[in-house]
């Protein structure tokens, strides 16, 4: 209710804000009997964390998680996972240029207008921090759906883009440079593209294509819940977010009925997949695919005007360590997303017959 | 869980198939005290109406609400609204062409496998029938967010867009003709598009844009239900969406943080909206707009090749009143998902302080 | 949320206000390809139906039963199971002796006090008339759960008290005596002290023993959803009930744990069974029984002061056709809710377990 | 949905097994602004510990709650307050007489078969200590409904009764003495009891008297939601709680409604409270007075057969420090959870009204 749960069966709740003592979350409804694999957890939390190249943020922040309940003998009990990631950086630092005023594009106005007052350090629970609980459930939730694959890639920087349908990319290259494009040619040039972005202090947006393969048919439920309305919905949710689409997208408005429809082949496949694996909010057992749009990180290490609590203009200046870019870290976020998605339905439609 | 229901403290539950007896809802959660304008409701559904236009199918429904409930002497009692529209259409018509065989694009088949077997009349419960019951839900939250201004109109049919950016469209002239268009030179252009898509039997997409005006600051919730999340989920909830987008949308990817930023007035309001009226998940007060994506209507009326349920090819050929383009009639709808994400929020938001 | 549903997977709601247009709910998550006996749905509203005999209110509803959604060719879809009971007793009369007072221990005064007015005509949404959905949703519950047997019996009416154990009842005599007592002796009693009563103008309290057997090991959540507290909240939220306890119950507070422990047989089932079924919230096998406290009907035919809207002392006069004593009819709703919960929890049980 | 939640818009989800790292939980919904006594919080965990008398157990767990987050300059932030209590006790111990074997009336055997094995130490998941999460939140709780009493009382041991009406009795006693029954003469005789209960290595079961008052009217809400179908739900999923009753309870059954009924007073308020507080599910402002049974702990210090694993019969002893007696211990945990169930109503009738 008050948002900070996703799933129904498969139920992260989070908590946390960017400087606090911790963040974590309690991964509720986990089915026991799974064999979790630690290190693949922690390897999914290394691929977001901070300072890991030299085109993030340069924050230290190890990012070590600790799971305090819910796995006996290196098996899941069904019991709650409680999990908890401490904050190595919250000593106390110079706050005072956001204390008092909002930086614009920023949630600080709007927290302090909905709640009354807001925990000012690092941007608090509005911090993109909250993403590295999700992505230890989704870490759980791959282990759990281990015959599907999720890969997700950035395919745009600005105007940089990858224009090679993902059937002909190899996912094996997205984790062999730091902008997570599995097209070197294309990945060095928005890397480079990165690098003088920050130079200017500035940031720049950017898209990331998920491919989910091998999911069973029969995933997703008729009217609210469709499985691309929750993935729209879990997608949307990640930090700086503004666009969703799957299958022909946006560009299948231009197309008539005859020419987007996929036909079927004798097994249920389909000869061509428009409808991105999904079919009236159901998995059809065709590959899903679909971009999420990035706007630029809101923090540039520039001075500009903005305003102070008390409506004056007040001017200051951009600082700290922040992405240029959001979307290389992105990458495993959105994976996470779509795993506790397709790991809720999973379970979900163990219910659906008798 | 089972997806028939939307919003958490204002919720929509939908029964019904296309041609069952009836469908319908229940809506709890309605706060006491609203005094109903019944024919605003009934209005509502003459808007998404078949038969309105000669550019929609031209299906007899007459669509007429009957509430059952949770309404006395004009006002809401605070329990829940039930309410039924009858199927008058439901005389039981030659099926054969869908008992047994499966329509590319539709739902048929992901039905059949996930249910094992399905209610074939007319598209059962994945029609788009359906959606009636949320317009019925959304009328009524229209009603009970009466300040906040809430419209949709058609944007894009195929490749005919409308440039315009929506501060400068009439809004009052979005119902002045068939296509739901507020520019009238557009609007006659993409009535003759869908006219000739029409006669060819075939169908054709386009783009729905929602504006929502004077809502209140704090609306939507951190981390997870993020208001445009909600919205995004709303919006691809309604049958043959495939994308959404808000504020600067894909279009954002494009821009520089120092470009892509909304400095603040001294009233907390912005210079530019790229945020598109929502910070951090939380409606900051500025106009909250947003684009739609439609793909084509899968059924055309076209001879064409599919398989059946052993898996056999089949020749068959679309028959019926079919929409050529869906989106003049989803206009209705886009409004109504937008109230019903709107009216749980400001419920929701009743609760954040002490 | 707002209160109107029962249940997570196996979902009821319910809308309708006793003199209403009609009643009804929607059933949300039923699996499909279940056959559905119709009759049988009927006839568990038929032994909830008002004037069966001579003891119950005398009141005309025939409380037809009709399913607008969800079923085809006779089978559950999977989708909602829409279904309405029309109130045939609806037409206007006069309410004029509960439109402006409160009756004593009814829910006047409080929906006045919530809601800001309340919808007067009998007992409004308050009445006890909304359990009949409550009867149809169960009927189709204990069908899912065909190996489950599900009983319940008036064990106590006033001082009289059926003193034998429920296993040495015949519970195919439940349905030969208007008590739904399978003792016949202590039936006729019941039966003759009931009238006595309804003679008076007066109403009598009760209890009602329900027993499930066969009930499958490992139903129930740990923590906050056990069992016998979705069991206990399912009964306490039918109209008059003050108290609920299971296996040995209230009388378990006397025992020393050595007694009252129970130990176990090679099989897995136990010696004894004061746990009642259930362990750790948690169905063990063993037959699940408990009793429900009915207060004594508040409506008595008798003239008695009360208040009125502005505070005045009025005095007033019951009338009407009530039931003296509601346990004979509340059989039937004390087993709809205890199918309602298993039924829940049943399909809830198969996400336990990878 | 998995058990681990409760409430809806003031929602406590716990973590923890009795000897894995920690327990601890998050409460998500408490609104922005409550100045938090940090110590209060302590001390009511405190009320709980074992090792405070002598007539509990023994076990040194000091139980201290560390905040993570959701508070900021010692006031709620409006975003989740996530809170861990370290289990200070889990070294390796000998656990063998419980790994391979089914203790009577616990839930090892249940646990076993339902999630195919368990984490058996200390009772893992199925343990009272969750109960300290419960205890932290209801503190917060409690400071939340600063207005509202909620106390309660040990009034039964075994077969020793505390037989005066909670009016006459002074609740500033209850923390006097280790049973925590407000009447000295009858705590001292329970005290003596349980000592001599403790000696023969055996445990007695309990009833803990819950009084909840200066509640707002209007609280409850109608149907399935009940007011006192949430206490008793509530009171349920404590462990080893077999009844519940409000108002009446199991007495009201004796009586006729002329005499159960409660007349109104001028003001609303009722000569008579047999309602308990509570008519139609919704608080009308009188007191709400509940009981709750607990059954003997199941852990006796004594030797017992039961079976393992295999279903073979084996002979153990029970061993370790337990309580003979859980109710005194118990006290603060009823109060905690009627304060969650008063929360989540409060903030819920917020949105009753337009």
């Amino acid at each position: 209710m008050a948002g900070n749960s996703f799933g129904d069966l498969f139920r992260l709740t989070t908590f946390g804000e960017s400087h606090g003592r911790a963040i974590g979350g309690i991964l509720d409804g986990c089915p026991a009997g799974l064999s979790l694999d630690m290190e693949q957890i922690q390897s999914e939390l290394d691929r977001r964390r901070p300072g890991q190249s030299a085109i993030v943020t340069q924050r230290k922040e190890p990012d070590t998680v600790e799971i305090y309940s819910g796995v006996f003998e290196g098996k899941t009990t069904g019991t709650p996972i409680g999990f908890v990631i401490h904050n190595a950086n919250q000593k106390s630092k110079d706050y005072s240029h956001i204390k008092d005023s909002y930086r614009p594009s920023h949630a600080d106005y709007v927290y302090d207008q909905k709640y009354g007052f807001r925990d000012y350090r690092g941007g608090g629970r509005s911090s993109a921090r909250e993403t590295a609980s999700r992505v230890v459930a989704g870490a759980i939730a791959k282990q759990l759906l281990s015959n599907v694959r999720i890969n997700a890639f950035v395919s745009q920087v600005g105007e940089i883009k990858l224009n090679l349908p993902y059937q002909e990319l190899d996912f094996s290259k997205i984790e062999s440079n730091p902008v997570r494009c599995p097209d070197l040619g294309t990945a060095t040039k928005m890397e480079e593209y990165i690098k003088k972005i920050k130079k200017e202090g500035d940031t720049i947006g950017g898209v990331i294509t998920g491919v989910i393969q091998n999911v069973p048919v029969g995933l997703g439920e008729p009217v609210f819940d469709k499985l691309h309305a929750r993935l729209g919905a879990a997608m949307l949710s990640i930090n700086a977010v503004k666009g969703f689409e799957y299958g022909s997208g946006f560009e299948g408005v231009l197309m008539k009925g005859s020419e987007h429809n996929d036909s079927y082949n004798p097994d249920g496949s389909t000869k061509t997949n428009r409808s991105g694996g999904v079919q009236g909010g159901i998995s059809n057992g065709m590959d899903i695919y679909f971009k999420v749009a990035f706007k630029p990180v809101a923090t540039v290490l520039q001075s500009y005007e903005t305003i102070n609590k008390e409506g004056e203009p007040v001017k200051t200046q951009g600082k700290g360590r922040h992405d240029p870019c959001v979307v290389p870290r992105a990458v495993p976020i959105v994976e996470a997303m779509s795993a506790l998605v397709l790991a809720d339905f999973w379970l979900m439609s163990r219910t659906n017959k008798i």
